[in-house]
Formats: C-alpha cells, sequence, structure tokens
C-alpha cells in the first residue's frame, strides 16, 4: 500500500472510532458496510472502537461491534481488554455481553455473523447425557438420589411460584423444585409419567480443581401427573404456587435457564401424552430410555424391526419469516384473529414432507398473503414447546407486493415502514401497531431486521 | 472521497478485472474479502468481473461472483448482460448459470451469501396447492382427469425405468407416469394409499400469452399399493421397468425434478404407512385432505378437539455438519461401520425437543467424537425421505480437537487436512477417504467449505 492510501485509511478509521465512541451506531454500520476492514482497527493508546464503545455505555454498539465479528480480546496500550474497560467504568450490561464463550474463531467461517441470538426457550442448563438414558442401574440410583431436582406437572404444565402476588403485572415465576422424597408416592404411581432432563452443566465459577472435580452435578426430572392439582399445591410450604393455566403466556415469564428446561421437559411430556398407542399397530406402548422411547408391547409389531420414527419424540418444524419489501425499507407482518388488537406478527407455517426451510417459507407466505418471496436467509432458531415445535426464523426478501390473503389463515396482512416498526419496538405501545413479546423469536427477527444496515 | 483515493481503488479494480478474466479464483476471492465493493465495478467498456469471467469460461469463477452476491442484470456499453456475452461465446454452463431466476434483491439483506445451494430431493417442480386439499369436488374431478399424472409406489418405492441395461453404472432412471385409465382399478381399492402431489408449476416458455392462460397445469397424484410387484411392473409398455431395491442407492439417481417429487410423496406415504393408528387412542384412522391428514374414527377421542400434530405427516428434524478445526485447515468425518471401506462423511443426528439446530449440533458432534464445538453456522437443508427427514445443514468449529469416539454411534472419526479432502472430491477415488456421493448433503456442505476462502 502507498503512504496515500494509509493516510486516506487513517482518516476513516478516525471516523470510525469516533462514531463508536459517540455512540453512533448508524454511522458506525455504514462505514463497517463500506470498509469491513475497519473493524479491528485501533487509534490513540490502542483504543478499538469497540473500547470506546464499552468505555462510554453504548451497548447497541458494542452487540453491533460483536455482531459484525470484532476482536473481544485485543488490548489497549494498559492491556485492558473491551470486558475490563467496561467493568471498570460501571457498564454491567456490556460487561456481561462481552464476556459470553461462545463466539472466537470467526476467521474459520469467513463472510457471515455467526454470534447466535440466543431465544428464550433456547437456553440449556442441562447436560442431556443421553448416553445414560439406556444405563439403567445409573438412572435408578439418580432417581433416588437426594441432590436429584423434581419438576412438577399438571395438565403439561410446571408447578411455579411467583415472586409478586399479581402475576399478571409481569412478575417472574419460578419453578417449583422437589427432592425425591416429596415426590416418591408420584414417581411410584405407575400412571405417572417420569422423564430424565439431564444434570447440571459444570459450572466455571469452582473455587479450586479439587472442589470443581469433587462435585457430583445433580440430576433433573420431571414427572407428569394427574392427580388433582389443588392436592399437589400442597406439597409446596411456599404459598404462592400454581399450575400456569395459559401456557402460551404463562410460560413465558421464566428466567432464561428455567425457560430452557421447561421446553424440552414439556415437549417430551406433551409426546408421551399424545403418543401412548403404537401408530402402526394400535398396542399399548411403554416408556423407554428415561423417558426419550416408547415401545410397542404387540411383539409381532412392524415398530419393533429396525428404528422407527414412531418410536421416538416428535419435533415439528416450523418455519417462521419476516419478509422485507423490495424497496428494503418495509416488512410484511399479519394478524390472526385470536391476536389482541393492533398485533402484527410475522407469518408461519409447518414445513411439508419433502420440502426445504427456503421452499417451506415461499410457500407458506404466498399462501397466507399473496407475496411471492425470493431470497431466504435463515438467522435463528427458538424451540417453542406448544407442544414441540422447533421455529426456524428467516428473513425473506419479496418479489411482488400486493397483498391478497388467505382468510382461513391471516384476517389481515400489511407492510409496515420501518419507522413505524422501530417506534413499536422501543417506544411502547403504538397506535396502529403492537409487535409480540421478546421472549417470541417473531420479535427478535423483527429487532434483528431494523437493526440492520439499510444502506447498503 | 478525495482523487488520491480514487486512483489507489481504481488500481485495485483492475487487478480484480484482471483476476477474473484470467479465472484466478482464489485471487478474485482475497481482493472481494478485503474490498467487498469490487464486485460490481466496471473497466474498460463497462465490463464487469462477472463479464469478463464469463467471456472467458471461467465457470467457477462465474459461479463464486454471484455467491458473492453481485450483481447479474448489469450491462456494458454495448448492452450486453454477462448473460449475454456467455451465449454469444458458448459457454452453454456459464449461461446456464446465469440464466437461474431466484435470486437478487441481495442489497435487502446485507451481509451474507443468500444464494441457496440447490440439494438433491430440493428441486420443486410442483405447486402443493394446499388450499386444494379440502376441496373435494376439484380433488375428485382431477382424479378422473385424464391429464393427471400418477405415480405408483410398491413398499415405498416408485415404479422406474431405466435408461441403461446396467443400472450399477449410475445411468439415470427415470419416473414412470401413469394416466388414471392406467391406474384405475387400484385408486378404486380401499387398501390403496392416495395421495395428492400438486400441479405442475408454470413454465415460462409458453409461445404467447393466451397459450399461457389456457394451459391448465397437470395435477399430479402417487399411489402407494400392497399389490404383487411382479403384477404391477406389467402395467409399463416398456419392459425395462422395475422398483428399487435400496432407496438409499437406487433413488439417487433420478434427475432433480423427479427426486424432488419422489422426496414428498415418499414421505408422505411413509407416513401414512406408519402411522395408520391414533397414537393418542389406539383407534383407527381415516385418510382425508388429499393424504395429508388422518382424522381418528373414535367419536370420543382427544385429538378431534382442536389441533394435534398426531393428524398431520411427521418430518423429523436432523442436524448435519462439517465441523472444522480451529486451525481452519482440517475438518472432522466419520465413518460407520455399514459404510463402504474408506468412506467418510459429516456426522449427523436427529434434533432433540426442546433444543436448537445450534445446540443439537455440539451435543451431537460431543457425543459422537469427544470434540466441543463453538460457533455454527446453517448452510443449506435438504428433505431426505428415508423416510422422513429434514437435514439441516451446518458449518460448526471446533474449539477442542481430541477425538474419543462413541462406539455405538461411529467406527472412528479423524481430522482430514484441506488439501486430502480436496483430492478426494476433485481427483476421484484418494486410497485414504472417500466422500459421500454429490447427491447427499453431506458431500454438499464439504465442496461448500472447500471452496469457502482460507485467507480470511
Ligand atoms: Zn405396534
Ligand atoms: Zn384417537
Amino acid at each position: 500500500m502507498t503512504s496515500l492510501q494509509l493516510s486516506a485509511k487513517d482518516e476513516m478509521v478516525e471516523k470510525f472510532l469516533d462514531a463508536a465512541a459517540r455512540g453512533d451506531l448508524s454511522q458506525v454500520s455504514i462505514l463497517l458496510s463500506h470498509v469491513p476492514s475497519l473493524i479491528n482497527q485501533t487509534g490513540y493508546s490502542g483504543w478499538t472502537a469497540l473500547m470506546l464503545a464499552a468505555r462510554n455505555g453504548h451497548h447497541h454498539v458494542v452487540e453491533a461491534l460483536l455482531a459484525y465479528g470484532c476482536d473481544k480480546f485485543s488490548v489497549n496500550s494498559s492491556s485492558q481488554t473491551a470486558y475490563d474497560i467496561a467493568k471498570f467504568w460501571g457498564h454491567r450490561h456490556i460487561s456481561n455481553l462481552l464476556n459470553r464463550t461462545d463466539d472466537g474463531c470467526q476467521r474459520v467461517l469467513p463472510g457471515s455473523d455467526i454470534r447466535q441470538q440466543e431465544n428464550y426457550f433456547s437456553r440449556e442448563m442441562l447436560d442431556r447425557l443421553s448416553a445414560k438414558r439406556t444405563d439403567k442401574v445409573w438412572m435408578e440410583a439418580k432417581q433416588i438420589d437426594s441432590g436429584s431436582v423434581y419438576l412438577l406437572f399438571s395438565k403439561l404444565c410446571p408447578m411455579v411460584n411467583s415472586s409478586q402476588d399479581n402475576d399478571d403485572a409481569g412478575g417472574e415465576t419460578k419453578l417449583c423444585r422437589f427432592r425425591y422424597e416429596a415426590v416418591k408416592d408420584l414417581v411410584q404411581k405407575p400412571a405417572t409419567v417420569l422423564i430424565f432432563l439431564g444434570v447440571e452443566k459444570r459450572k466455571k465459577s469452582c473455587s479450586s480443581k479439587t472442589e470443581e472435580e469433587a462435585w457430583e452435578p445433580p440430576a433433573w426430572f420431571a414427572i407428569n401427573t394427574d392427580e388433582d392439582a389443588a392436592e399437589l399445591l400442597k406439597r409446596c410450604r411456599e404459598n404462592n404456587c400454581f399450575f400456569p393455566k395459559i401456557p402460551n403466556r404463562d410460560l413465558l415469564k421464566l428466567n432464561e435457564e428455567e425457560a430452557g428446561v421447561v421446553a424440552q421437559a414439556r415437549s417430551v411430556l406433551a409426546w408421551h401424552s399424545r403418543y401412548s398407542f403404537c401408530p402402526t399397530c394400535g398396542s399399548s406402548t411403554k416408556l423407554e430410555e428415561g423417558g426419550y422411547k416408547r415401545s410397542c408391547l404387540n411383539s409381532d409389531c412392524r415398530s419393533l424391526q429396525g428404528v422407527h420414527n414412531t418410536c421416538y419424540p416428535r419435533v415439528d418444524p416450523v418455519v417462521i419469516m419476516l419478509v422485507i419489501h423490495p424497496d428494503g425499507n418495509q416488512c410484511l407482518l399479519g394478524r390472526k384473529k385470536m391476536f389482541p388488537g393492533g398485533m402484527f406478527s410475522c407469518l408461519a407455517g409447518f414445513i411439508e414432507p419433502g420440502e426445504t426451510i427456503e421452499d417451506a417459507v415461499r410457500r407458506e407466505v404466498e399462501e397466507e398473503s399473496g407475496v411471492k418471496v425470493g431470497p431466504v436467509q435463515y438467522i435463528s432458531c427458538q424451540p417453542w414447546p406448544m407442544p414441540s415445535n422447533l421455529m426456524i426464523g428467516c428473513l425473506a426478501v419479496a418479489i411482488s407486493t400486493d397483498i391478497r390473503v388467505d382468510e382461513n389463515e391471516i384476517e389481515e396482512a400489511r407492510w409496515f415502514p420501518r419507522q413505524q416498526v422501530i417506534d413499536s419496538l422501543f417506544r411502547g405501545i403504538h397506535a396502529a401497531l403492537t409487535v409480540p413479546p421478546r421472549q417470541t423469536i417473531a420479535h427478535q427477527l423483527i429487532r434483528h431486521w431494523v437493526g440492520m444496515n439499510s444502506n447498503l
């Protein structure tokens, strides 16, 4: 490179660092879109854009820089990382963001943003230990282990307790956790469905290596029972316990870790409740492998020869997509009759046999709204235990714009300008538009889109 | 921008165009990775890199430029597109590539390669017309329509005919297509399963608008019957017809369009063959909605209240992933005992209830090989009708390298250097490594990885 180029480059680096320091996300994005290599450039004292944004508490800029793949481990001339800086200046939401562990190695997958959006119902606090499911001795020992944790489900909803008197006000609910002794009678009843969820993942906070090695991670189980719910509630010492009545709403109030456990437990329990009989021959089946298999009791059944999906829990893949107008500045949202007034969301539908994710997106959008879709891009996914869906979230670009709604599916579909969507997202309830809550992947797809640089 | 910058930029554009003209894919990729905006730059007479590569027959460069999102519709000073140029100079494989219709609008989804890999079993030549499935009058009219096409399945394999005497030599097979009259007796038997597949998509080749409007797209149906296979074969005038015996191998010999139809038909037919009974109560069920629903015949059954997945075809989402070494230059492949000698493939496994795609990748890789995975990136997917899987293909970056194989799952797993993989892909059978055939998404993931620019 010539020195002339270098000086022009220096100017651009300066502009970029300044934008990050001021929290000007739009400017940061525009500059990066033109010159991606700016991302890890340093200015005075070796400070990167990430450090400057972290220093000044610009959470969105930090988030964006990480999403664009910047190196969060680089240090300035005082050997501080962006994390150190955020921590020192007390920006805890930023230091938390910078402390996440599962990125890195970005260079091995060039050309893409591989930091995953973490959706509600997606966090895994348990190691499923699927190899242990067939180990009966181990499983039985864990069942009666006093350290094991039991969750209690009635009609596929877990017993929870609310931290506020009025749980409609949005207070967080917590799962009620039981020891074996407290649920032993239920475990022993034949009508009870008991499933193994996994063991707690090893935490990194153990103070010494020997302490870490001595730690026996607790095993988690879930029980679904048809006992009377009021009777079951008496098992809890606290008196603010209850079984949620509207899963779609009430199961969105857990913390992230417990939501992940519920996603797993509820999906598997729902499978047992719907698949008690062998679909191949109609006979009864028995539960095996810690609740991850049901085998036909008819020894002549075809399902016992070879491996058949009839014996394993069902996961239904669903596409959910935000369709973007060809002009890049509007998105297509639809509403179902059952939605609260003013709420619009992404279109969605089940993937059919023999169909790809991308074709399912195109088919569903055209069927529901009449809009034709070209390119489709996968963004992130979310387990949705109502009862056992895997929501596969995509952005899709329309290649036609006329809307013709299938009234059996949705009531209305409309193009919404980006600014109106942003107002609805960030400025509370907007008269004409409410989007689904943050726990839904629909919300996160919308947020992803409005956060994208629209100037490319 | 200053004029100094412009001249430095001109130099880079020149270098880029020259690399494209010479077919130097590696140079093209390196330049683009540093300066993405080069992609649509023009040189002498308004020629772009794409036009130059098309002119000189550099298929790989054209493919890469399209993948990087270049504008294929721009014209040079003679008003020629890259397509016109490729056609003029007789590079038919390139003009075909440039003639594909479903990209464009790339600017609306910045920052990503959204041109989809088209995998075998993925092409959709039929419009499923799912809204028509409940229209009994329409459906019955189409069934007896002399223009409708019927496919005949026995034991879930379609009747095909082979273009060569020796089908092991890799000759293409074609689906045997029947008219209603030829299969009427089978359609009328109660034991026959009949499903509606869709209608042919409107082709763009109609010579006039009125001709296009008059065209009634043929409807396609599939029949699975338990009649004697030898008897069924007599229905065909040709004598080289047969029912494939090994679906995993024989169903990979169809052309792309027919493979897509078979993916859909076989998955739905397999569901009927395994799910004849209601899993909720064990009663018999009846087929409805053109073969896309089974309803319980027990009027007290819970599955008749509300919408239940027990009534709809099952699609099993599977993750399949190429794991890349932290050094970026090796990939992890494993082999099962049943594989032919020397064959290694990507690891894979079913997504569990309550699990994301990314976590399923991490869990499966660690369970099967002991290797820990960090970032995961979705690449493309493939319906795999054995019997009804959706293979979700990802690249994954390892964050540990020690291999400890779960011998119940795989026989061996190993890190393979990129060069050895390339040799195996492009130079035929390599002594130490055979990869799966091109029809598999495993092959395509491997190919995607070796084609990626490793210099970022
Ligand atoms: Zn059975
Ligand atoms: Zn039933």
